[in-house]
């Protein structure tokens, strides 16, 4: 990885081979104003390479003069091997001067399961298996059934008892059987428990064993997420997602479920899902050149919500209270009684559940990150509009889920948007002219806010004094960026000719008064869950953060304002998509199939509402980082106030 | 009943109230000459009616005179109350003189199973079993998965654990609890072991404990018959039967089997069969005035050739070497699989069979007749083209198919026919005479004989002496009936005068030779059998006769010519139906449904053509009785030859 030298102050960061030098020196913690997102617009990102190539950085406020003496823009230069860079002085002098004090804004760590750790534990054994079966001959001495005949060489080749044959089979098995000379690959769909009834789904003439595939399903509300894998090396062969169908019917969880009490509505709203994986199934099958009637299960795991209407099952009482789900377990489910496009045989395994808001994504993420085994106390976390919650180790669980409403998606902010194409996704500030430094995905010029940029960038005017504990901006401060607005006082992110819209974009009192309420709820949750059982929010040894959100979560303005509790950085882990990462995980692991049970029983579900001291704690959060500082012992560290003041 | 005595010789018998003098004579073992089949077209059975009053008995060849004076037709005169009636002379007076050493010929007494006393032995719990649920409300404080508190009701009320709940119940759950309060009807299907999944098939709103119904099938290769049962009750309320829709692609099993190996072929079958039972589920539900989603179970036996075809199974080596089926033992199933009309949640059960030539009828007779838990050495016995025997006792079971040939059903004799309208079932004759007395079924005019006919009648030519032990007649009988005809000797059973037709109705040696053939085999198969466990034919204690054939069977007929063992004609029992019974005991009992899985496991079936005694056994069968007479001790008994002699 080439490293960037930046001067003056020496400071020295990895980069990465083509990414732009506005990315790399936000990572490495250095501020470059930059106004536009990264999109080369405002033109206010100029620096100068010293020594080395850059590619590109040109730009309409960029003289001919000032390309030739090595100035380039910061947001459309890409680093192309070591490089020395020179920041303009105005911005770099404070910086510098804060030293190392100013830690580097840090991200999770990724988490991510290992096959090979599944393969040495002996667990990795697919809930659906496949044997191959070396027949004798039928012969007049030796005339037992076809059916028999399978069943007794499962058992003398490899001690596999009571297996119930299925009809589809049954109308095959004549054939197969001879097709090869009693040369069979059988399909096994193992019990979650070992008592249970093992069933013979499919046959195949000859060895078969080297193909065996499943694939693992996340349904989320917006979006879909599948993966083809080897279940012999447990490789993930192709994915890919695709916006759930059910969009077009409701943007979120509520309305989805309003349309389903709707005549029709439910049964429309099935087919929109299955038919979204059946387009993802057929994506993944071409990728990775395998035929359909290859797949033998399929695991699926989504929120309750979008789990009853998956399957069909009316979700109604989800929404009222006292919010009770149709069911929590599942059995396996042929894969087409669901209207998927797979083979008779396929099975399909859906995640349970444990109770109407906390949903078998999470249980999946719970099994996938590993905290179900883990001995450290983790808190487990999926911000969303709701946020689910889990706290526990390998002894105990509790879980709930809060409301926080939608400001993390970029509801109920003035410029708030999802995380698409020209949102701010990232923010610095400049502590002395108070001057941002944006970045936008996909380096489009700015048209709003997402999540994890209304984080930060609320977590950044706290830190540098222009907000107080209440969110409230300071009245004198000296710049134009903050002014009286609409909705209280405001900082303009972005001037409108920098950006892609026709206004400026603002964060304004509101704003942040609905981004407080959101991350309130949930560290208000985290504090009312572990105070049930007991202990105390810095007992907490690890953190695990699930869900699009999470990935992009900077951990030190989390902690700025209060959503996330003190924790040491390193102890932060991301999962990403935790609930396909769990589904993968129940797809090559029966052992895992069968501890997912166990953690739904082990799982303890609190109502919050139902508590009577979560109310008293959420008013308690509504401050940055809390009302109660003893909660933040190092907040001060992360103060970065204008040393001049 | 009204008596009926016989003049001269005052022998008395008891008749049933509106039957025919003929058939009343017949019972009782008084020959009266009857030509025609008791149609009224031959006149030959004129009596005289001393006291008391018959109905009609007129006809063409009574004159008036001979009807003032009492003469009657014994074949058109209806008994009504006690009567004495003067019998010909001719006839009357050698008869007569055998006095009590004439048997009455006998069939044997029938038997069904009692509903109460599986209900006292505490069986009598059918295999999808209702029960009623009532739970508490879902609450704040209790807001369980609408699943979960059906499955903790379930253990709350009856202490049953383990249910795993099907999609479509899941499905409608929701709504069903609501309904009536959360009190609800739920049908649970049981497993055939205690250890097995139990699965909620159904749900009910409120309380539907008293409506329990299913239904019970056999499938014949020519007719089905269904029954619909009331599982509370085990009453059976209504019940029919049909031609089975594959007829049309064969007549019998074999070129049945051969269609369906035609494109195509096995798919149009299962519907043929599928199809037939859905008229008659129609019709049953129609009778019993019961709605189609009442009922929650079927239980179905077959041969298995009919079995294979029913469930769409090829049977294609079920009629090669080694005689291979697909399978023996079959999985519930959801009716609507089958292509049954009966609602998604209703079972299936299917019997196993034991081999390609031993099926689930056979296996459901044993049931039903309760030969399976007898201490008495047992001899079960369907006869048809294929007879199958069962021998055995609760110890042990032993079984094996032997081919007989059509003639029982008429196949292979010249006036051979199945047991329809104007077929000869019965006959008698005259040992002085020679002269026959026919009763034909449904009285129509003779056109042909049928199984239970011609086994009566050759009986009937060998006690008289008119034929030898290999079949033979002889030459110089004083009657015109015996001639030589075009395929040997024949004995004319009737004019073609008195027939239906428009030739003389014989019985010719090539047919005798046939039947012996038939009759050899299985009784050859019989001996076979119970040599091979080291028995003697003489050790049977018991005959069970399953069939139609069965049914009408003469038990001395059936011991003069060799075809049953000689046992206590009180020791022979019928059971009609067997399949069909032992359906239904299945339908209301999961307990012996349990013991038929032990049942097929314990019965050993044997291939007759690889035992190598077999062959011989047969060819010493080919004499009426048998070549060896020590087999037939009381064989002397049977014989009445004419007294002149």
């Amino acid at each position: 990885m080439p490293q960037i030298i930046f001067q003056p102050g020496n400071r020295i960061i990895e980069a990465e081979e083509g990414e732009t030098l506005l990315k790399a020196a936000r990572r490495g913690g250095v501020h470059i104003n930059a106004s536009c997102g990264g999109a080369g617009v405002c033109g206010k990102c100029k620096v100068t390479v010293l020594s080395g190539t850059v590619e590109g950085g040109k730009g309409k406020h960029l003289s001919e003069d000032e390309w030739d003496s090595g100035k380039r823009q910061a947001c459309t230069a890409l680093v192309r091997g070591e490089i020395t860079v020179e920041l303009p002085r105005s911005g770099d002098l404070k910086k510098g001067s804060l030293g190392t004090e100013v830690p580097v804004h840090q991200k999770a760590g990724q988490h991510s399961f290992c096959v090979d750790e599944l393969k040495k534990e002996g667990v990795f054994l697919p809930p659906v298996e496949k044997l191959f079966l070396e027949l004798p001959r039928a012969t007049a001495k030796d005339n037992m059934a076809d059916a028999a005949r399978v069943v007794l060489g499962l058992h003398n080749q490899y001690n596999v008892w009571g297996v119930t044959i299925s009809l589809p089979v049954l109308r095959k098995l004549r054939q197969a059987l001879r097709e090869d000379d009693f040369r069979v690959t059988v399909t096994v769909a193992l019990p979650v428990n070992e008592s249970g009834k093992k069933y013979l789904i499919n046959i195949q003439p000859g060895n078969w064993l080297h193909r065996n595939f499943g694939m693992a399903f996340d349904i989320g509300t917006t979006t879909v997420y599948g993966q083809l894998v080897d279940l012999n090396s447990g490789e993930v062969l192709a994915e890919g997602g695709e916006y759930n169908g059910q969009l077009s019917y409701g943007e979120d969880v509520i309305s989805r479920m309003m349309h389903a009490e709707k005549d029709n509505g439910l049964d429309l709203l099935q087919q929109e899902v299955a038919s979204t994986i059946n387009d993802i199934v057929a994506g993944l099958l071409k990728k990775a050149d395998i035929a359909g009637d290859e797949i033998t299960s399929i695991t699926v795991a989504g929120n309750t919500a979008m789990t009853h209407l998956f399957l069909g099952l009316e979700p109604d009482n989800i929404r009222r209270a006292p919010y009770v789900p149709v069911t929590t377990f599942l059995p396996p489910i042929r894969a087409i009684d669901l209207g998927l496009s797979l083979p008779r045989h396929t099975v399909a395994m859906v995640y349970p559940s444990i109770s109407s808001y906390v949903g078998g994504d999470i249980v999946a993420g719970v099994m996938g990150s590993g905290m179900y085994r883990t001995e450290k106390l983790t808190l487990y976390i999926d911000i969303g509009t709701n946020a689910e919650i889990v706290i526990g180790s390998k002894e105990w669980l509790v879980c709930a889920a809060c409301s926080a409403g939608p400001a993390f998606e970029g509801g109920g902010i003035t410029h708030g948007m999802r995380a698409a194409a020209g949102a701010i996704e990232d923010f610095d500030l400049d502590p002395l002219t108070l001057e941002p430094m944006l970045l936008t995905i996909a380096n489009q010029p700015a048209i709003g806010i997402c999540g994890s940029g209304l984080l930060i960038a609320i977590a950044s005017l706290f830190e540098h004094g222009l907000i107080d504990h209440r969110g409230k901006f300071g009245r004198d401060l000296p710049t134009d960026r903050v002014r009286s607005g609409r909705s209280g006082y405001e900082y303009v992110l972005a001037w409108r000719e920098d950006t892609g819209g026709d206004e400026d974009i603002v964060l304004n009192e509101v704003d942040i008064e609905n981004f407080i309420r959101a991350k309130g709820a949930i560290f208000a949750g985290v504090k009312t869950l572990i105070e049930e059982v007991g202990l105390q929010v810095s007992d907490i040894e690890q953190v695990i953060l699930a869900g699009g959100f999470g990935s992009y979560i900077d951990l030190d303005a989390a902690m700025t304002v209060g959503l996330l509790p003190e924790v040491d950085p390193d102890k932060i882990i991301y999962v990403g998509n935790g609930s396909l990462m769990g589904a993968r995980m129940s797809e090559m692991s029966n052992h895992i199939r069968h501890d997912v049970v166990e953690v739904v029983h082990r799982m303890t579900s609190f109502e919050l509402s139902e508590v009577a001291s979560f109310k008293d704690q959420y008013v308690a959060s509504l401050f940055l980082p809390h009302t109660d500082m003893s909660l933040f012992p190092n907040h001060h560290l992360r103060i970065r106030r204008n040393p001049d003041e």
